[in-house]
């Protein structure tokens, strides 16, 4: 049977893959008693008289909601928000596997931003974070940056920073690879997309004073009269100081790194010549990467990174979302901040141990169970140093 | 340990009652990648094709959202969203417990009915039906009415209908026990909020002519000067014909049935002392009814239920909602129209059996297992019958 047949046979039989189960045993009339009236009144006045018990007399302080209007659905583009619901349940699916959250699909018809944003607002109350997800570039960036001022809980679009924040793991271990250093290499970044955008500013932050993105029409620089929209702008200010114009395969030369998120094909064996020494090759185009590994590696390349599990060093958010989350619910975190996004990298580049380090492993597999504990523990830890948490029952280490 | 203690450590123990679960296998790579990408688009697109396989592929069918803005929970009034989280996640095991649906809460803190009303729509295609929850009167009636007008799935305001529904199921079989019939029966209600305007409309639907509604003022008629509302308006349009004026003691006089949604102690038994003979007495104020039982039945009434499970009659919602939902998600219902209401009373009063009617037994019990299959079952082929059901999957007998 095929892999599509498999698909939606496991999909039919189960009718979904999620349900909501009941934790506390309910055995007697007494049971039920505490578990709705009379007893259930107790915890309500509770939380009424000190809103901050919420966290611990209900779920919400583990409660993830996986948000969506379905209009970037894995490569399958704008599908709308019911033929997003399998998306959404499998994601779910991933945050109680690995990181033992509850979390709850919301597919939202609303492809309107305003009347997106406003629709996520009223869900504040019901959860302890919101992932957005699969939500199409420039919207998405809008969305995300509402959000995040309106609400107290932890905002996090997934497609933006988890890949962010896995590629730049990854990339730290890479330089190692070829001895190289974020302060003197040139990163080109290919796909303005929700992923792209956020790699860009992450690595910007991280001390990369050298990149340039590019769109479907080549390098975004300051003031080009094309497809440019704030968020570009923003970029194109960020980025790219000498103001290079040209095609991808004009801009890729003399730089050290590429970064792909955007489609099949897009790199080739002649672009990779073009580029300085021992060059970095992340082609994370799903479900068939900008360059193939095996290419890449005959055109000279050092390290290949991909979005697939079948080749080495596999840039997959699983890495980063569960243990994200987790750190941040674990000090009920009132945002997931900038400082919680960068000791989630550095936790998960920290996995590679030194002595096994190569081309082919610069980033830890994604079914290593070590991650989602060394990443929620550092998040955690970020999250009470900068300010965000609401709760501070782990200890902080001395830095 | 007394039961605010109990209540608030085993809320605190579990941290809330419910969880989200994978109910699917996931023990490798390979049921990770129909779990979620890659296989997971193949649902997708299935639902994209055709929408309505959205009831086959995902877990939208057999979920509940139990909804509220926290503005009448239990008998602690407007204590808001985030307070009400207990109750909502105490019903929705409720949901789970008696009728194995998937059900999960979301409070939202819009305290505006048509914010309200906007956030729960965003929420259509997340839910196969949405439960409303502790919404005070009036605004229960214009939200649930603009709900079910704008959603193409069940809206059910429990405190309305939930109760009205078994107290008519009661009512049913307390008039066999007086040997009265609803034609030639007069019957007060006590309380014009959520419960009571429904116990009115749906018995008035029934064929009881004669009702009079009560608010703290008294009677409701056409014309009265005060304390108005659109619904008491047409609810004054359709009782109380001969504009009786006065409080509850002057109204309740040559009446047949006291049905009580108001406040300990409103009844005496000087009023019940001026009733027709054999009178029925539903005195619901929780925890304290109306009247204690013993009282009541020292004045000579023939029945007597209350909300309490430590007195016989418990008039208990919780032998309404699950069925109803059931029967309505096993036929993908559009809508929880009258017939299918009417079809729950007389499934729920069909349970008492003629040799075991009497004073003391009009109602089953709670917990009475027969209750959620026998409710489900006559609600889902009144929903096909009258053409609210998607699915048909469900033998319908001929009538």
């Amino acid at each position: 049977m095929d892999l599509r047949q498999k698909a939606l046979n496991l999909h039919k039989e189960y009718r979904g893959k999620l349900s909501v189960e009941v934790k506390v045993p309910v055995d007697s009339k007494d049971d039920l008693s505490l578990v709705y009236s009379p007893g259930v009144a107790e915890p309500c006045k509770e939380i009424h008289d000190q809103p901050q018990t919420i966290y611990d007399y209900t779920n919400r302080g583990n409660l993830v909601g996986v948000v969506t209007n379905g209009t970037a659905v894995l490569g399958l583009g704008d599908i709308g928000a019911a033929a997003s619901y399998p998306v959404m349940e499998g994601k779910a699916a991933l945050f109680k596997l690995f990181a033992d959250i509850d979390a709850f699909p919301i597919c939202i018809d609303r492809k309107d931003p305003d009347e997106f944003i406003s629709a996520v607002k009223a869900l504040e109350v019901t959860f302890g974070g919101i992932n957005l997800e699969d939500i199409s570039a420039p919207h998405c960036f809008y969305i995300e940056e509402a959000l995040k001022n309106a609400l107290d809980i932890p905002v996090f679009h997934d497609d933006q920073h988890g890949t962010a924040i896995v590629t730049a793991a990854g990339l730290i271990n890479a330089m190692k690879v070829v001895r190289k250093s974020f302060e003197n290499i040139k990163v080109v970044i290919n796909g303005a997309g929700a992923a792209g955008v956020a790699i860009v500013k992450l690595l910007s932050s991280m001390g990369i004073n050298n990149t340039i993105l590019c769109d479907s029409r080549g390098a975004i620089y300051e003031g080009r009269p094309y497809r440019m929209n704030p968020m570009k702008e923003h970029i194109a200010a960020i980025t790219n100081h000498d103001r290079v114009e040209g095609e991808l395969a004009e801009v890729i030369k003399d730089s050290d790194v590429f970064i792909g998120v955007s489609v099949a094909g897009a790199l080739s064996q002649q672009m990779i010549a073009s580029m300085n020494t021992d060059p970095i090759i992340f082609a994370m185009a799903n479900p068939i990467p900008e360059i193939m590994p095996k290419e890449a590696k005959e055109a000279g390349v050092a390290v290949i990174g991909t979005g697939r599990s079948d080749f080495p060093n596999q840039i997959n958010n699983v890495l980063a979302f569960p243990g994200i989350f987790k750190g941040a619910l674990q000090v009920a975190a009132k945002e997931i901040n900038e400082e919680m996004k960068l000791a989630a990298v550095e936790a998960i580049a920290s996995l590679v141990e030194a002595d096994k380090l190569s081309g082919d492993y610069v980033i830890p597999d994604p079914l290593d169970t070590r991650v989602v504990e060394r990443v929620s523990e550092a998040v955690a830890q970020a999250a009470v140093q900068s300010g965000a948490a609401r709760k501070s029952n782990i200890k902080v280490e001395a830095k």
